[in-house]
């Protein structure tokens, strides 16, 4: 069994870190924070003994020697990056979780037959730098490594010159390490586990994802002196597009959701008739017809709204994955392990994305779930209890632990 | 006539001042732009042999003496400041038209008996300090000058100390001044002189507004991993009561608008549902009952709205005024004034406010129009030509002259 208060410990250690203003975590990819939260880890990993790894995308590979340090190591992490109000676990319990089994492997003196690596995968969120799973995308051999250089931020930032400026660009190149199979701890970010009193989610399955950036040009006028039937307003278009979103998930139910999270016009005067929008559509289904059908089924309805007001339409595809099917073996150790520890478990299907999605495609890869209170999460508020995190990272060590042999 | 060519190249000069990104002009209130924009005027004044007063709300008030000074002066004016993304005519004609009227008096050797007082009204556009005509309303007695040094700006400045900072806050106590009428020449900001081929525009009536403030309160949540029926999704609601504010406005016609201006949700990241929504609504009507209808009904709509999404919501009024009737003499003039030069003008119903709006209240007051293209305002494309500035000054000059009597 692993260490359940020092795991805790580590984890709001790490919380210190890009407080913010609710009691949760501003530690976006890249910021003064991340790289002050990078550092923490390294020395954390240091003190365990692990060597650190880190290649082009910053993603950083600590690991632990096996026995023997020809075959292909086993994989264990998530991210230490956060949402701009973010909480305390999302992504960081996967990390710590992955060192705290370490940590635990260290203090029973055991030594498995293949090296395991803990990681933290850069840019996860993709709020700041969109699509999410940028370095895990990059390392799977979705994304070229000059476009995910060239993803800019809110304020035109370049994802590569952040990157540098923080002093996290490694030596390595990306993707050509082999991996003989990856897990990831995560909180749940859903109602289910907590609702049915599970202690464990297996997850069995990802939600497919569409991420679309939509620019909508109207004319800047006057709000009093401009006539109804002159307005080529760009914020009507954005709300009748943000209301056929919701619609179109509602048609699509169960299994598929969506939403606008970011919404933008200009110039943004309370006298001003917006004449341009700009705003993001997330869709997602875990059945990838229906996230074709949601995707078409928007494109098209946003044409009509913009003709019919006279807009301007551009829509910009910003992240997209196909749903997700874990590998059986992989889940299958979580399963046994949730089992033989005696923890109450269900199969799930992941809501959000994870790097654990994007490397699923190169390598076995599955997911370890816990439950989190009112499923919340990307919210300050986002919370777990000690016991969960205890349970889940158990099961992570287990699952781990078979798979690297000992 | 006074001499267009002049007026023409003070209109391009202080243009210059607060360039706009896309050839107009930010010089927004209390800003350095604002400032430099007073310090040239300023010096124009001085140069035209006017005595320059400032009072408590930074509005500048230059003298030229009639031969009885101790008669009311007739006021002409405006205001220079402008939208973030404004135009370079809006307030700015107003008063440099006054100015211009002056020059040419000086250059005819004219003395009117009464003082003619060219006036330049402190933040007249209430895009960074809601609301609207601030200085004018405090002048009128509208607004209680504490509460309007109070306003705050979208980074929290207050009103109070940005006017200090600038050194514009005058000795003058606000609202003192007896004035005997007042005139304010300005583009139509709306499409109906230059659809029509008219000179001038008389204005003989202005719409009534309200702005509101509206919060919703929902639930910051993973756009991903929340089902569909536990989102508090305040984005939604937001685009819901921009869509009734249109639909309301469109079930009032004719003589009525609305629009939604500012719209900000919050964290504003592309996989958070909102869990906040901050936008304003701008309704108006010529006609009282309608304004108040629109009113009553956008709030109930939006108490739905907000009730049907589990939202919370807060309205606050930032701004008002009744539809407004201009002083009969004072119109009179300016109509007789055009009839007399030989423009082909028209009666209006002004569809902006204005610092006459206000000063109505106060003193028998008049508002003079010119065409402007397409109608276009508060947009850096608004344009009007050398020809029509001329005759709205002119018109002004003799309206002015008049009531001023020779
Ligand atoms: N787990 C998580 O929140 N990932 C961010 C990408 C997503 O929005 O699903
Ligand atoms: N004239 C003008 O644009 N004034 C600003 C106040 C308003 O929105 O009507």
């Amino acid at each position: 069994r692993i260490n359940g208060e020092r795991l805790w410990e580590s984890l709001m250690e790490m919380a210190k870190i890009g407080p913010g203003v609710a009691g949760g975590n501003n530690r976006q990819t890249l910021t003064d924070a991340d790289k002050e939260g990078r550092e923490l880890f390294a020395r954390w990993c240091e003190e365990a003994g692990l060597t650190l790894g880190v290649d082009e995308m910053g993603t950083m590979f600590a690991r632990r020697e096996g026995e023997d340090p020809s075959l292909d190591p086993v994989y264990v992490g998530s991210h230490l990056d956060t949402q701009p109000t973010g909480g305390k676990y999302d992504g960081v319990l996967g990390v710590l979780g992955g060192l705290e089994l370490v940590r635990t492997l260290n203090d029973l003196g055991i030594k498995t037959r293949r090296p395991i690596v803990v990681t933290n995968w850069t840019n996860e969120e993709g709020t700041r730098f969109a699509p999410a799973m940028l370095a895990s995308g990059v390392f799977a051999g979705m994304h070229a490594q000059d476009w995910a250089y060239d993803r800019l931020d809110a304020e035109g930032k370049r994802f590569g010159d952040e990157l540098e400026r923080i002093g996290w660009k490694g030596p390595e190149k990306v993707g050509e390490r082999r991996i003989h199979a990856m897990f990831e701890l995560h909180i749940e970010q859903g109602p289910i586990l907590e609702a049915e009193g599970k202690d464990i989610g297996v997850v069995t399955h990802g939600q497919g994802l569409w991420w679309l950036e939509v620019t909508l040009t109207g004319k800047d006028a006057h709000t009093g002196s401009t006539p109804m039937n002159m307005r080529v307003n760009a914020g009507l278009g954005m709300a009748r597009i943000t209301e056929a979103v919701h619609q179109i998930a509602m048609a699509h139910q169960p299994n598929a959701v969506g939403a606008v999270g970011q919404a933008n016009v200009y110039p943004n005067s309370r006298n001003v008739i917006p004449g341009k929008a700009v705003f993001t559509i997330d869709i997602r289904s875990p059945e990838l017809d229906k996230l074709t059908s949601m995707r078409e089924q928007i494109e098209t309805q946003a044409g009509k709204i913009a003709e019919d007001l006279g807009l301007g339409l551009n829509v910009e595809p910003t992240g997209h994955f196909d749903p997700v099917t874990f590998d059986e073996n992989c889940v299958k150790a979580v399963r046994d392990a949730a089992e033989r520890l005696g923890y109450s478990h269900r199969d799930l299907v992941s809501g959000a994305g994870h790097d654990a999605c994007w490397i699923n495609r190169v390598a076995p890869t599955a997911m370890v779930m816990c439950p989190c209170v009112d499923g919340l999460s990307h919210n300050e508020a986002e919370d777990i209890s000690k016991e969960w995190a205890t349970a889940g990272a158990d099961v992570l060590f287990h699952a781990v632990v078979e798979t690297a042999e000992i």
